[in-house]
This record gives structure tokens, sequence and C-alpha cells, in this order.
């Protein structure tokens, strides 16, 4: 029922992935007004058929705070779904919703692995060299070093399960790559990453640059900055894509050329479109939880589904403990904060 | 001396500048190593004639902390340039060099305009509506709400100043575009700009998509989220721009279709080039100061000081102290904070 446009964009994105993962088994547990999602799946009849509608009568708002998501939020489609994820019923859930609303129910109702502090949303960024895993998109605005640290251990068994890199390298994301530079936060989590012996392979820091170059596999920020980088670059790959539009359809001259380039062209559109990387899960649940762009169409919330199914299949909830192991067996012999830099 | 060529990229690019602005009667101070100054100026006949050379002894090394570079920056180029700016030898200072010690030295020798409290550097990012003033983009690592109010009262000034606009929109950069959105320092300037009574034409939250879109005219942020949007979009149109090669060199087809629409890419090319946009003014200060790109090459160079004649020659000066005397006489009826939100 969540994003900006509900079952009319999550039905069909469903009958999208029924005919791409045709033979994987996949079927759907789906939340929400039977009447509207009826409606929707009476033009879906591929989805239908692997489809079991759950009846809610209530939605959680799309500008509902957390806090008031939490207290209301038993009965709606968002909480129903969650539930279905911790009572065994689905292997992963994927919303359009809330954001804060989803994390806050997500937490509440499945709690957070192990001993971790808080949840991480990771966006799989298409640079020159693949993808990498940057992580947080957008579940938290403030991060401390600790938590930072603890999402370069989640982004790392992320990047491992899902792209089968057995050491992915990790970058901290700053304005500069010396050890003086930026804020006590990253310079804490740096030094943290470094010396804890955690037997990740940790690079360094990283600047904005580095991403769309990938020299990293894995980038870790905290929540506020992620969400704005994520943000600008689609901004920005926008931009671009105007002006490309623009230049080729000028003239007669540059219609013809694009013409005849047209499969590149297309290839390239496809490329660089952000529904083919749409669907950011949140890592450190005890569940697969997908949250999908808001404003995404029926492709971008099929990648969602799709990122959710992938993920199910994986060794993610395998390696995460690992890592966390490796965490707790750490912990022990952590070094002792440095002095504070003048 | 600074950035990562030196003279070989500086000198070039006062011969391109000579050749771009002649008839606007700008002419060159030139600080720094002679005979090196002199190897390159015997290549750069046009810019020699507009040009005295200022020998300096010693550099400010690119690592350099700001401390240590206050400390022993007396008699160094950067120190000399920015010396020749207090004393009326020069109208306007660029400098590819390092950013800290700039600003440490600047701020040192030139002062603060009226009270404000730090510099801020902005860029001009290149829209879809044409250009957003986007501002702090590195001089700070952290900002509080009313350095954030500072910054937004310093780029609307340079807005209006460089691109005429009348009342230059401002937003603040967030994660969403909700009262509640964010952490305390950006809901705290939102508060502020809404309630002070500056006169400004203040917009609202902004995402990082908006950017890009042209949404305001001046983009408010810290210069550690800012610094990270700014190099991640740099990085993104490095990577669509790789994309757009591969794609169009991958079959003699696509070849044949480039070099048809031959013209409209290369338009292209030089609309997105980085260098175009080269030259971020330092501001707040009682002077101008343009830092370039350190990496940045001749053309990129040169746009950085093409940027400072235009500074020089634009209402900028008059517009800051003009909105610094409305801050003045908004603050004694500044609004109390508001109670902290839980």
């Amino acid at each position: 029922m969540g994003g900006d446009h509900g079952p009319s964009v999550a039905v069909p994105a469903l009958d999208r992935v029924a005919r791409d993962l045709a033979g994987r088994g996949v079927r759907f547990l789906v939340f929400g007004d039977e009447a509207q999602l009826r409606a929707e799946f009476a033009r879906c009849p591929g989805a239908l058929a692997l489809s079991e509608i759950r009846h809610t009568e209530r939605v959680i708002a799309m500008d509902e705070k957390p806090a008031q998501a939490l207290r209301r939020g038993k009965g709606t489609s968002l909480w129903a779904a969650v539930e279905a994820l911790r009572d065994g019923e689905a292997v992963a859930c994927v919303s359009a919703g809330n954001t804060g609303a989803l994390m806050a129910i997500s937490k509440l109702i499945l709690r957070m692995a192990s001993d971790l502090d808080r949840p991480a949303i990771v966006a799989s960024w298409p640079t020159a060299r693949g993808y990498s895993a940057v992580l947080d998109v957008g579940a938290n605005v403030t991060s401390d070093a600790a938590q930072l640290v603890e999402f370069a251990i989640m982004g790392e068994a992320f990047h491992r399960a899902v792209h089968g890199v057995e050491h992915p390298s990790i970058g901290v994301l700053n304005v500069g790559s010396e050890d003086v530079k930026g804020h006590e936060e990253v310079r804490e989590a740096h030094r943290l990453l470094r010396e804890m012996g955690l037997g990740l392979n940790y690079f360094g820091f990283v600047e904005g640059n580095d991403i769309g170059k990938g020299t990293v596999d894995v980038v870790v920020t905290d929540g506020f900055t992620g969400n704005i980088a994520l943000k600008t670059a689609e901004g920005t790959a926008r931009f671009i894509g105007g002006a490309m539009r623009e230049a080729f359809t000028a003239t007669w001259r540059t219609k013809l050329g694009a013409l005849i380039a047209g499969p590149a062209l297309r290839q390239l559109r496809a490329r660089l479109d952000p529904s083919s990387v749409n669907g950011g899960p949140l890592l450190g649940l005890n569940g697969i939880v997908v949250k999908s762009h808001g404003g995404a169409d029926a492709r971008g919330f099929a990648n969602a589904v799709k990122v959710a199914a992938d993920l199910a299949q994986s060794r993610f909830s395998s390696e995460i403990d690992n890592n966390l192991k490796r965490l707790a067996a750490a912990l022990p012999s952590a070094v002792p904060a440095a002095e504070p830099t003048p």
C-alpha cells in the first residue's frame, strides 16, 4: 500500500517478478486493502497465481512519525508484513512505504541481530568497476564511530554474500584521504577499523568521487551524508540524461546520429536507469527487509522484490553472523580512544 | 605554486585568461619561484605581458596542517598573495594550493567581514535551470545552525551579485522535506531562516536530487556534506561520461552515430566538463579569494581566475554588506530556541 503509487505499482511489479524469476519458486504474501489489490491483480494474472492476499484495514501514512507509527501501527499492512517475516511465513519483506516507520516497526518486531545497535540501509551503487555497497543511505541521521564500524561489518558481509567477493575492501567516506581530515566520528571510526583487528580488508578514507570510480567495495558513511550523496548522484544522472536528450534532439543531424547509435543509446539508458538499482536492504535486523524508493515505478519496485529474493537465497545471514563473532572476539582487546586532536 | 601541477598549469592558464578576457583590463601579480615561473612564461608571452612576477623563496606544502601553515607561512607564495590583496595591490587572489592553509591564512590576514564567524567555499553547480550556488563545499567540517544561517546570507548575496537574480531562493539541504526530518543543526537553521525576518526568499528543505533540478538558487549545507555531495556528483558525471564513451565506441554502428552527432556530442562534453565550473570563492572574508581544484588543468585554473575577475567587478561586496546589515537588524528580535524535539 506504500509509496507514492500503492498497489497500482506494486501489483504490476509482482507480475514482472513472476515473469523474470519464473522457476525460482518465488511466492508472494500481499498485505493491504483486498478490494484495491484485487482490482489491480485482475490485470496481472501471472502475479495472482503466485500470490496470497491478506486483507488489512489500515495503512501507515507516508508522513507519520516513527513514534506515532509504533503506537498505532498494529493491524496496518506494513506491520502485518513484518509480522509474517517474524513468524516464518515469509523469508523477506519489501515496502515502498514510510522509511522511518518501516525501520521502527522492523526493529521492534524483528529486533536487531546480536548486539548491533541500529539498522542501516545499503545501496548497491553502480561504479566503473561494477557495484559498490554504500551504507548508511538513510536509516539514521547521525552515527557515532562505533556505529560506523558496525556499518562496515554489515556492509562487508552483505557485499560478500551478494557479489561473492571473498575479501571486500572497505572505505570510510570523508573530505580527504589524510588521517587528520574530517570530523571526530570519521577519524575515530578510521582508527578503530585500522587497529581493532577485525580481519577486515580496510582501505582507509575515500572521497565522494571515489564512489563512482569503485575505489572500494564497501563505502561507510552516516545516514545523513549517505542519503544526500545518493540523491545528489541520482539528480546528477538525471541532469546529464536530460542534457543528452537535448543534445541528440537538437538538429536533424544529431537525430540521425542518435537513430544510428540507437541500440547502444538504449543500452546506456538502461545501464543508467535508477530503477535498475532500486531496493535498499535494511541491514542488522533478524530478517530481510528491503526498502523501495517511494516514487519507484513498476520496474523499480520489481527490482526491489528481486533484491529481496536474491538476499533470501544468499548466505547473507551466515556471513553477518561470522562477522559479528569476529567483532565480539575483537572487542576485549579494543584499543583505547586516542587523545583528542587539538 | 600550488595544486598538483604548480606553474606548469597556472601560467598557461593565465595565457588563456589573457586571451579570453582581452579588453577587460585584467593584470596578474604572480607569486612563486621566479626561475620556475620565467621558464613557463617563456612559452606564454600573452600572459607575460600582463604579469608582474614576485619572487618568493618558499611554498606551503599540500599536506601541511593549517596551524603549521600559519606558524611558518610568512614569506611563502600563498601568504604573499593574500598580503597583496590586503594591501590593495590586487583585487582578488586565486590559489590551487592547500585549502586549509589558504583558509587559515586568508582569515588571519584579511579577517572576516563584519561579525561573520567562518568562511565558506561556494560552488557554482550546473543544474537543469542554470546554475545554483552550493555552500559550504569544504571550508569547514562541522557547522552549527547559526553558521548555516550565515552561509545562507553569504550565498544569497553571492548569487545576486553573480547572476543578477533579485531575490534568489534559498534551501537547506536535508534528507527529507518535512520539518521533523534531519539532525538538530539543519532543523534549527530551518526554523531560524523561516522566523528571523531576514527578508530572504527562504524555500525550505531540499534533498540531494533537488540540486541537479535547480529547485532553489542557493543550497545551504555544512562543509562535510557539501564537499562529499560535490565530489560524488563529479564522480557520477565522470562515470556516466565513461559509460557514454564505451557505448559510442562499442561497434562500427555506434561509432558512425557518434561521428554524425559529433558537434552535439562535443558541445555536451563541454557542458559537462568539470573544469568549466572550477573555482570556488571563499565567502565571508574582507577580500575575494578563489580556490581552484588542486588537480585542475589549465582550462580549469583559467576558469577559477575568470571567476575571481567577475567577482571583483561585481557588486558582491556591497551585496553582502547589505545582507549583514539586515542580519544585525534582525538579531535583537531573534526568536528564542524551540523546545528540543523528543
